[in-house]
């Protein structure tokens, strides 16, 4: 890292981050699955108990999976390798990896106040990482005016992503079912391009 | 995914998706493996109990390995990045990560019947997807000749595998091993170039 | 795969099938660790009792790096994609992973005679289907005159290596470790570039 | 092997290198994960008792973070295959394949004495196998001005880790914490590019 900033590398390096990135979500996405441990036992009805867990599993992966296009439609407006880039890359990628964890605990404890709780905080985590990593690459990255658009945009969904998921503690007070609802907001927000949502959030922002 | 239809992403978008896609395949057809725990006690006829899950990992490895082989080959058609390329092969790639959770069930079960339809609906729901991502990479990919025959083969391919596998939900209720079978045509079908099936579903289609 | 035999691929997919081969070794190699289950008491006497497990390791780790590196070999001379460049790749990957499977049991067996029969079988059949990967790169690769001495010495090498890993099976009845040996010698005669063994089965051949 | 003396590749030999290094270090870091078990009880309190595994999960992500950043900076200097970088690096993976096992030994054994020698002994070894590439990649590398003061200042710094790691041990007879010391201290060490710490080594080297 001795030279990071007086040598910054250029189109290369960024894709070997995005190579490994790619690698470490691929991981993460896939290895989820291996908590879904089948039954020991006959019968339909002992499958039917994995429902909590199943859930849990597809939420997940929706929610890893969009980080993934995100990420990559984020990284292809990087234009150099910094300290800043590679480092909050680095902590997105350790924030997601806490995903299997919080999903297995939320399908074992059946979606339970303590669980949502950790699921939100394991959402919340990368959140903020990819708010770092957004700043990071709207300085140094490319400054046509497409990219500018894009970036406030993306910086737009990503401050009310933060807002819902830290609403989403207060929530599951009421009902942990409010919690696990904001992560699927936010999972709707990003998912759906130019939706209602994101424009009002356009005129608000 | 904000200016994923006014923006379309070409051949580099593209070798990302596969590059991750691949990425995916590889380690679902590797974590399998980890189903297989070898028996404490010692001796071969310990060993020679573990047949069936060994069988359920030879075959699940052969299907997702005849996967990963058509998806590179369709893929090899695509020609730009749209939110249905995107999505669709996420659902893909998605229900192919069940198959070690429906491999591992029909180890443990011993090909019981109710192992045997989880195992089909594992078959059915990534062969699905795969018909969506068909359908798309159909309508934005190339369109040269070859790849227009390449289309109407690989469609036909696909309904077909569809319909096997869901004849296979009624006959696992006469035997389960009924069941598997159409597991296992379907993989002949897609592992022979230009068979006798493939020319009579030619026919048909 | 309709079209495999009128349009064989170049390059690009000989590359995409070398990056998914990677993946795939890469994570037999790591997943193996996994087996490694660090002891629940506390105390070195404890840690020492894992030595069997942790040879197994070590062993089967070198064992598939030295793969990789002459996987890494044989292709660099591969030239187009074919069902049998495809196949029995396929065949070499699902062979190579079932080694942390007959490394668990080898290690959690101490080495026992059936525990060695069942490692060499994991050595065995990865030789064969390297063998028919060989064969099908030797027919269909590059046919300079440093490829065509390549593949004259890879033969001699991977006859070698079948050859003394049969010779493994009735060894082991005298003494397990005479069975473990023998995958040593392969190791070894497959790490050293032209080693004295190597000469001698060049006259020999 | 035969010919890696007479025939050695050059940058698209060492970006496969690079890449499967990639792909088995993003295993690592995600793998370790699968350790961190959701708690089966209910309550913020079970959750707490997970802190030594959790803080060695988040030193260990930190540890293959930093490794996998100096790597990517050490391989872009090399400019051909040998022996050499291939050994070298495939024991700097396995050295560092080894870090699982004792970051869950770690965080099993409530970081107690033997556990932080284990883990000091899987800081070690990645870092002399580490001495070793750099020593392969300053001798056959680029030789440009820019690159040997990189060699330069890169082996002052691995000197100073291997020396850091070393006293860690007898450290951790006064107390475990100064033996995990030692593991932050190097850490720290690398990840500030041109910290005080670096200079004074470059005094004293």
């Amino acid at each position: 890292m001795d030279d990071a900033g007086g040598e910054p590398e250029g189109a290369a390096g960024v894709g070997r981050i995005e190579a490994f990135s790619d690698g470490v979500i691929a991981i993460i996405v896939t290895i989820m699955v291996l908590e879904l441990h089948p039954p020991v036992e006959k019968g339909i009805a002992q499958l039917v108990t994995l429902w909590p867990v199943f859930l849990a599993y597809v939420l997940s992966y929706a929610y890893v999976a969009i980080y993934w296009v995100n990420h990559h439609r984020l990284f292809s407006h990087a234009a150099q390798v910094s300290n800043g880039l590679l480092w909050s890359n680095m902590l997105l990628l350790f924030a997601l990896s806490l995903v299997p964890f919080s999903t297995s605990y939320l399908g074992e404890q059946h979606f339970s106040r303590e669980a949502v709780w950790v699921y939100l905080a394991t959402m919340l985590l990368p959140a903020l990482a990819y708010t770092w990593l957004q700043s990071v690459i709207k300085a140094t990255g490319k400054q046509s005016r497409v990219a500018q658009e894009y970036y406030a945009a993306s910086a737009r969904k990503g401050m009310a992503a933060n807002l819902i998921y830290t609403a989403g503690f207060p929530l599951s007070l009421a009902s942990p079912w409010l919690g696990i609802s904001c992560a699927v907001i936010v999972a709707v927000l990003w998912f759906f391009p130019r939706s209602r949502i994101d424009q009002l959030f356009a005129r608000l922002g």
